[in-house]
């Protein structure tokens, strides 16, 4: 059956109506087909976070790629950004823009990767516009959730002499696990409840382009060890700093921490690698001259 | 200057960078190039209220459409159903999806639309996303708000017997008024301050297909008086009925009130037509058969 078939509002019905709602959500917002989601803010004293992010056909992912991967990968993107900012994600808005050729399995399928990233952090997709179009399709998810005042983490807070560590493996996401990655909330929630971040995000450019974000945002400068970098199974140097879509932490921490922070991160989780890459240093201009480009929108790879 | 020429990076510091943001949006946010917005809640213990929406070039706006109009419906969509909940939008996100070789001027007079809706409103745009695309431009934005629990209308509280309003006019909002319309939100707050608003939504697929949702939602029947419906200059009651577009409120209210509601309404709007247009009634099935249909996404008009 092609959505053509169907319109919005049965679509929207199978789409939305049997989602699993968490325990936030009050009854008022299972009408799926009302104007707004309403839910329970219990957000308490706490900062709201908010992050939108789509993934679009033929740049993100392609036609014949799994659909379920694809609802995976367009929930994970913004979750891994909660994760960047040790944030809690709670409520998820979807919006699907797809031809009226789509056939209506394949948007099931992509509901289904979608719910089960959702459920797989407790986020509840609350609600959902649908659009045709004459182009690719594309999935805009926003995410909306809260973090303590004390444990909100940005890029800006790193300091000269920080340790700078990355998580996981980096390179060779592209072929495979860039559509299914688990964003790093455990990871990173564990760490702002333990020790204090001065700066995190997450990889999704490659560390090329995402290090000097970091750099740029703190106001300072930075080193790497290329020789450490932790690779993936297959992957050289050049892959792990500029493929992108590793969607592992990269954060700032006191080097006074570090010693403590590797020994109870293999205890805590000793089946990701957790590694110290490098520095952050004094002058804004010192950086690594041997770090090529990694993916950016809109400009070829330098 | 085209989007190729400039970089994500730089894209989003010009468009984010120079927000204004409003007194809710605590430093924290204005790192626009941050993995999330990060804003105070002031929701408290109201609900917390989402909505998300999108234009598609070629489909809600053509090439050659001015920029600042489509930022405004662009922002002024999803605002228009925080109208029909009766809810205060504070915090928006802008996902832009456009090909490299759209001109930068352009999106910044896209931008200047958007912000000057949310200014219309006091909605701060806290964050945003950009991917590249070989398909038509996509802007999608969505709003976080809140409305206190005892405010809170959906299409869904509808009893047997209640008088149906609308306000404005209807019809031929296609041509020009669908770029510049203001959301209900004023009118949609005095009425819920004011008064027992049993269901609500906003007009943007045309009375012929809301009227039935409302009505199916609130598991009722409806009667209209089509010599009734408030025309816009020029329209005929098909166009009121199947254009859409309109985004003007439609709702239910107990009889017992309207005397009083219409009375100050004129006070209160001397500008803006009031008009009760029909009523619910038991019977689920009892439907003016000579309503044809409105804009349904991926479903041809019936």
């Amino acid at each position: 059956m092609k959505l053509r078939d169907l319109g919005e509002d049965k679509l929207l019905d199978q789409l939305l109506l049997h989602l699993p709602l968490g325990k936030t959500v009050t009854s008022r917002a299972a009408g799926a087909g009302d104007d707004c989601a309403v839910v329970e803010n219990r957000a308490g004293r706490n900062l709201l976070v908010l992050k939108t992010d789509c993934i679009v056909e033929g740049v993100h992912f392609f036609p014949g790629t799994n659909a379920p991967d694809v609802g995976w990968k367009a929930m994970m993107r913004p979750l891994s950004d909660f994760a960047a900012t040790s944030a809690v994600p709670q409520f998820a808005v979807v919006t699907l823009i797809a031809g009226e050729e789509t056939d209506l399995a394949w948007v099931k399928n992509l509901y289904r990767g979608l719910r089960g990233a959702g459920e797989r952090f407790r986020v509840s997709i609350v609600g959902g516009e649908t659009s045709s179009t004459r182009g690719p399709i594309v999935i805009s998810v926003s995410v909306v959730g809260f973090v303590e005042k004390n444990r909100c983490v940005s890029r800006r807070g790193g300091k000269a002499g920080d340790d700078l560590f990355v998580t996981g493996r980096l390179g060779c996401a592209t072929k495979r696990r860039h559509l299914q990655f688990v964003p790093r909330i455990a990871e990173s929630r564990w760490l702002t409840k333990n020790f204090s971040i001065h700066a995190m995000m997450d990889l999704s450019d490659g560390l090329a382009v995402d290090l000097p974000r970091l750099a740029r945002a703190s106001k300072i400068g930075f080193k790497i060890e290329l020789a450490n970098l932790p690779l993936s199974r297959g992957a050289k140097i050049d892959d792990a700093i500029s493929e992108g879509e590793d969607y592992e932490l990269l954060f700032a921490i006191s080097p006074d921490q570090s010693k403590k922070l590797q020994k109870q991160w293999c205890r805590k989780f000793p089946k990701l690698p957790l590694t110290r890459i490098g520095s952050l240093v004094q002058q804004p201009a010192i950086r690594n001259p041997q770090l090529p480009g990694g993916y950016v929108h809109f400009q070829q790879p330098g």
